[in-house]
């Protein structure tokens, strides 16, 4: 059996198990306040570009949304976000069972448009009865999105542009930034991505960590007391030095991006070997995530010896499925599943 | 100026009043456990035709559909809609402020179907990661719904069916019950909603009581411990017997229907009058709500006289408006609402 | 049965129930926007003697005190109260239902002292896991008290005094404040408790209204967005007119006070005449709850011709029980109640 | 400077890293759904005696507290404990962000009593407003307590007892299961706790793993679609395989209970130097947590060298403070320490 059903197929990049076990009996304080923390903050503070910005780490994905989301509203406001988002369809509600309404707009590919965000703003206040209504209080996106696509630096730019005239934060959910940000369909860096967002965080579990999040206030006065927030809704690590190590490492010798750099590679060789063979895909993805479009009998087939997600029906024969290639993926797996299909 | 804009315009039906008068210097206890309550009660589960039903007073629409709902569901379950359902839009999130998830369906005139109800439900079971998504709990509609309109008993029925084959309990939002059980067009009656809902309410404070909502659980089952569920949502009035006295006299001598038939009366003199003037209407509703199209330039003119709400843009030049009868319109005012067009 | 159980036993005021009337057919907009709520926010101010407060009317307290300190908090912040306060015991946890600790303080006759809310304060910055847990953002106090008692001025501006210097507010439960002004044992005015207080209300439910709370925005800033905290937390009344009468009518001629002040003295006629013959007290109340210890042979015989609650059992053979007395309390009917003791 | 401070201070028992490393290029299914856990769950069932129990790996105690108490109670019920409880003191209100109240009651070193336990069940439901107070649905004890105390069977059983009368679960803290039962004081054993529990857990994060929580539902009835608990509570590990690892190893060649009395082994030559240099203690732990009373200067003097908590004042010149033993604590290290006293 070979896997290609998501990026948690494997343990984590051999260089963070090393640094974990090289400091396995160092004494060190709890919660996040030792000194491996403060080096992985410093890191990815001049990663960002931003001295200014606050960096806090938490385990996982659905915590970290939930988390910076609801530190971030009012009772009375909801996050705009495309309908496709991770928050509307994979958290089993953690945002509603935080409080919070999610405003999904329709969605192309995974991405939603500064003039639909506009438009929720101003529609809102424009509405006679509008205290009746969940306010629009800030925005969300993922980059790169839950279908592997990519915002331009053209299309971020101007839902930043509208948030800020709008006084509403923009979060940018970067469970996959690495991707995205290794793709040469990127034309963002990391410094430009913290410049359009007000909050947004670097990926660790989906990009070669045991888990791990870090959250990244470019407004740091979002960050208000967010250590309280943390510990509220369960996401302080005891030993929050294990956050600290694996980014340290991965934001030395710029291992977060080659590791990126290897699934993109390898993501592509299989883009473009199904291509030549003729399949069709369910979207144009540039990272990590493939969607071809394959007969229900070939899946049925497959599945005796690769792991890969159903995606979703396209017609009564064909349905379009998911593989993920990650930092772990062995060329010799790729080359197996394009010879079997 | 002669308004149309709601249904809560005037105070309460003189009878209503009267009552209240007559009862003021009575000593009863609180908290809804007086004998005007239990006539009212008493009444209620007659004219539902179950004796076993528990019947509950809360104050207004809001504060129903939140308890209701936020009683029935688990904290992972969220509740399936129409998008244009009014916990969709216009509550402030008050469903999401207690946990749960709005499912919300695209609905056609208001309405969703049972083909969607059982779409919803199968799905989520058959998705792999199904502990990832919101469990649809429970569904709501509304009758009569957000725009007037109403479910037919053969669409009602099959909704119930699929929801009892599921065992998810069917809430029906009666806040415009009466509008719709007295609407020529409806073949439903009171004991037949009864019999098709596990929970429903009958609403007063749009069909001519000061305020207040009688919720009936057909299912007693699922009234376990309501009152403490009421309580906690700040919905228990301190003189319950101001709710008890108001739906006794509403269910004596039939005047909550009576009250709704005149407002329907009213409200096909207005329609018939606009169709013969040779106006569109937004959609083709059958009770005390009519969404006639006009001009924006007759729209703002019509301001100086008369009170109404803005509902839809159309086109560049015409919008859908909203004019609301009550058990309180008076004739005159519809001939001159009408003489104004 | 003569009842003195609560203060809910009737109806409300003649007053209020002619105004009513007398108003029944007038069209006025909904939600609390009308001319008669406009005019009572004007009364209230000028009594109160603020024109920058803010004030909103809800319907009962329980909804009351929910929706202000959720609208003042923070998520990961509390509230300090005393132990026995309505919010601590007497609410179903509904500010816990809405999310936030009830840090309750040790209570001397139902009171806390400043200097138990400087520890707090103090208490929390200076420990070391203060993120740990749960801070107190502001401070709740009843006047007057669930125990009938009231605090001074001294009192008062002291624990005021604090909550300013650490800028957390003070907000006063007044469901119960005209019965405290009236009390001649009030060294306190109506215009001195608006000062102290950041944000206060004047309760309408026990206080003659059929219902209603009168919440006021000493420090207006704090009121920002109010209306959909009171939309979300189910307390935005339809015919918001009905609250802007009732307090209209409360604020005219003194009646709100006036009512009271008839209860004051019919306690102290009860008061005066159980100490006459013996009985001693819970504790010393000035205003309309009495708390005399009774024997409980006595207590039952009591049952069969009076109203009254149970309080709380003294040693073996002898209780506390409390008598309310309100607006609508008939000097006979203390008479016969000290007839019977 | 050698540390006390917690039982956070190094990584993972070296079996662990051992096993991580072993298996990290293995690849497994997500969420907890792969081989290791199976195994760990199959593990754990048979050390507790139980085939029919469901075990469930969360990543730390916060989050478990959270998410196994909100799937136990109603919305209108909280959950009973000592004043001195985790839940109550140390997680900044997670449970009441939740929607529940901590109904903390007065705790003797740590513990509360089966009698005070009826007394709380049995004086909610006689109370005539029992609907104002929140209702008791659970009870939560912590083994060992925050203080290092243990419940004796003959107390633990009878707690049980009175749960199982009431129909209420008993869930136990297990955050420092381990040093309770490998403590000589204890007479208890793992099968013994999971016969008296309705749901406990085996704390990991304080006991030599990186993290992770063990919960185990004696009463699998109580785990119904616990899963979508976890996951809306954030507390869904992707990689979940590192949790089953980690309890696989821990529950390999008794490791779990082996570690744990190392801790105890160094805690009880700590006491025993100190009770032989005359010093006084807080209380009598028989666990890993001791908390003698120093001078102050003493304390202040210590701190140049050595890490521990401050725990509370005793008089004017003393107070307690608290040293934690592990799995890691180097015998050399107490030497130290006590040479310094």
């Amino acid at each position: 059996m070979i896997r290609f059903d998501c990026v948690y197929l494997e343990g984590c990049l051999p260089e963070i198990l090393e640094r974990l076990t090289a400091s396995n009996l160092e004494q060190t304080v709890g919660y996040g306040e030792d000194a491996h923390c403060a080096a992985a903050r410093g890191k990815i503070k001049e990663a960002v570009g931003r001295s200014d910005a606050e960096v806090h780490f938490l385990v996982g994905g659905t915590q970290t949304n939930t988390t910076v989301i609801s530190s971030l509203l009012k009772p009375y406001q909801g996050v705009v976000c495309a309908a496709s988002g991770h928050i509307n369809v994979h958290e089993t509600g953690a945002i509603e069972h935080g409080g919070h309404k999610v405003l999904a707009l329709p969605a192309t590919s995974g991405k939603i448009t500064a003039a639909q965000v506009e438009e929720t703003f101003a529609g809102h206040r424009d509405d006679a009865n509008h205290e009746h209504m969940v306010q629009p209080g800030m925005v969300y996106i993922s980059y790169s999105t839950e279908l592997g696509t990519l915002y331009s630096k053209a299309e971020l730019t101007a839902i930043s542009e509208v948030c800020r005239r709008w006084q509403r934060p923009l979060f940018i959910d970067g469970a996959r930034l690495g991707y995205g940000l290794a793709s040469p369909a990127s034309d963002l860096t990391l410094k430009e991505v913290a410049a359009l967002a007000d909050v947004f965080y670097i990926g660790g579990t989906k990009q070669g960590a045991l888990f791990g999040e870090a959250v990244v206030f470019c407004n740091p006065a979002l960050a208000h007391e967010f250590r309280y927030h943390i510990k509220q809704n369960g996401g302080m690590l005891a030993k929050g030095r294990l956050l600290g190590i694996q980014f340290e490492t991965l934001f030395t010798d710029d291992l977060y991006l080659r590791a990126a750099k290897h699934a993109i590679d390898e993501a592509f060789r299989l883009r473009d070997g199904l291509r030549a063979k003729g399949y069709a895909f369910l979207c144009d993805s540039p990272t990590n995530q493939q969607f071809p479009i394959l007969e229900d009998s070939q899946i049925e087939a497959l599945r005796a010896d690769f792991g890969f997600e159903f995606w979703q029906r396209i017609d009564a024969t064909h349905s379009a499925v998911r593989f993920c290639t990650s930092w772990a993926t062995r060329p010799d797996a790729v080359d197996a599943l394009l010879a079997a299909l």
